[in-house]
């Protein structure tokens, strides 16, 4: 997906929604559990249920891996089924390594795997991340400032010799190694206002939001600080969505939960006449 | 596998060799294609001729998930199967999320995958590495100091409130997070001289040196820089002893370049009174 396909989905689905499949075997509904896959069932009934208010879904790696082999079938249902649709489909997986790893870990998520898009960690600089790129149409999203806690351990570091805090180099410098057709940026949005600094490195790329919900960021204050001419945000929610219910609504209430959010984003698009053109 | 243990199994085997199985299925020799697993089949032969010689074992993930599910039970065969050795195993995941992602990749790892160890990444500080301790017995290996080039982007940034580096920022932070007894670092053998600061922040720890062989480092100079009273470094070589050749005696050749390697460490063993309450 090219960037502008991008800007045209959101605009046709008045949404920048990103809903993350963080789908725990241990939070899912009981009445799923007699499936053969019942990961992939509630995967599913998610995914039928919300994709009209979304643009993007994230299935997050771990909740696959601790299942071993068969939580690697449910992913690979899961993004087989989610190619039905017209959505970015992100893997959540924070990779990164040597080159010739990287470029293993880039055949695992591009073509095997079929994922139009790709977390990737920073801390093994150039060479660690670009073996992702060149991957027509494919997506390093490159983390920057996090949303957690522990992101204040190291990401607020300021550089002696460039004056800028770590997460403000790790954006000026790996911007030179992509672009914005092949590259966008985590951001957390429990640091809404840092969201001003980063536009002021990279007024026009994609950035990844999570934490709206769950994480505490308030989608308004993510909107004032980070929107660009062609949108530029992709915010995730995942436990605020999926697991909206434990009970047999689960979907339905999933389903209430995504079109309250696309709502929202509905009208910050129409404040910043970005569906004009639509 | 505690800290002691791992001393008294490098001082039983004369060795503190690790060896990668970065075991790339285009790599693999011919002859082997005709099993149902050639990847297992390969990591088996390779592990029955060199296990004398080397004290762990690491997968590196790429080469496994870039094959998708069948990628997946050929590390499961793997472990199990190394588990009939007395070595660590350690998995080369670089992992690293959310408290709540974390949890899922520890449980991955150390539960489902029974690996006795796991490297992690650091960008995301405190709350993304705590969920990989209290496993007992379970190790926690940060990356600090990478072998590749873009090791040079961050990880020398010099913090103006710290005046260290970025990897001794990482080291000195995180060292408060675990112990001795639960956390080791990845610190390249590119950067040998390096080692000796390294050792002024943690001199007790055991580190994982990558880049010993094809990477260019030289084991002679990591030991000179590195090693301590429980010797604290493991070495790893992967190309050079699994690609020793890519023929039929290929198991052979990986035993010989293992060996040569242990000959090797056995000396510098002795040459720093390590093996004589072993």
């Amino acid at each position: 997906m090219t960037k502008n396909e991008l800007f045209r989905l959101i605009q046709k689905k008045k949404s920048f929604l990103c809903i993350g499949l963080d789908s725990d075997m241990e939070k899912i509904p009981e009445e799923l559990k007699m499936y053969d896959d019942p990961v992939f069932e509630f995967n599913r009934q998610i995914i039928d249920h919300t994709h009209s208010f979304a643009i993007a879904y994230k299935p997050n790696l771990a909740f696959y891996e601790c299942r071993g082999t068969a939580g690697w079938q449910s992913l690979e249902k899961t993004i087989g089924y989610l190619k039905n649709f017209n959505v970015l489909t992100i893997a959540d997986a924070k990779r990164g390594d040597i080159g010739n790893t990287s470029k293993m870990y880039a055949k695992a998520f591009f073509e095997v795997l079929n994922f139009d898009a790709v977390t990737v960690a920073p801390y093994m600089g150039s060479d660690s991340v670009n073996p992702f790129f060149g991957h027509p149409g494919k997506w390093v999203i490159l983390l920057a400032l996090t949303s957690n806690k522990g992101a204040f351990d190291f990401q607020f570091s300021s550089n002696i010799n460039t004056s800028r805090r770590f997460f403000e180099d790790v954006i000026a410098v790996s911007s030179q190694w992509g672009s914005q057709e092949n590259m966008m940026y985590v951001v957390g949005a429990t640091q809404a206002a840092m969201l001003k600094d980063v536009r002021k490195l990279i007024p026009d790329h994609f950035l990844l939001i999570p934490g709206v919900g769950a994480q505490g960021g308030s989608l308004r204050e993510v909107a004032a600080n980070g929107i660009n001419r062609h949108c530029g945000l992709i915010v995730n929610s995942s436990r605020e969505i999926i697991f909206a219910s434990a009970k047999p609504d689960f979907a339905k209430q999933s389903q209430d939960k995504a079109r309250e959010l696309q709502n929202q984003m509905e009208k910050i698009l129409i404040e910043n006449n970005l569906l004009k053109n639509g």
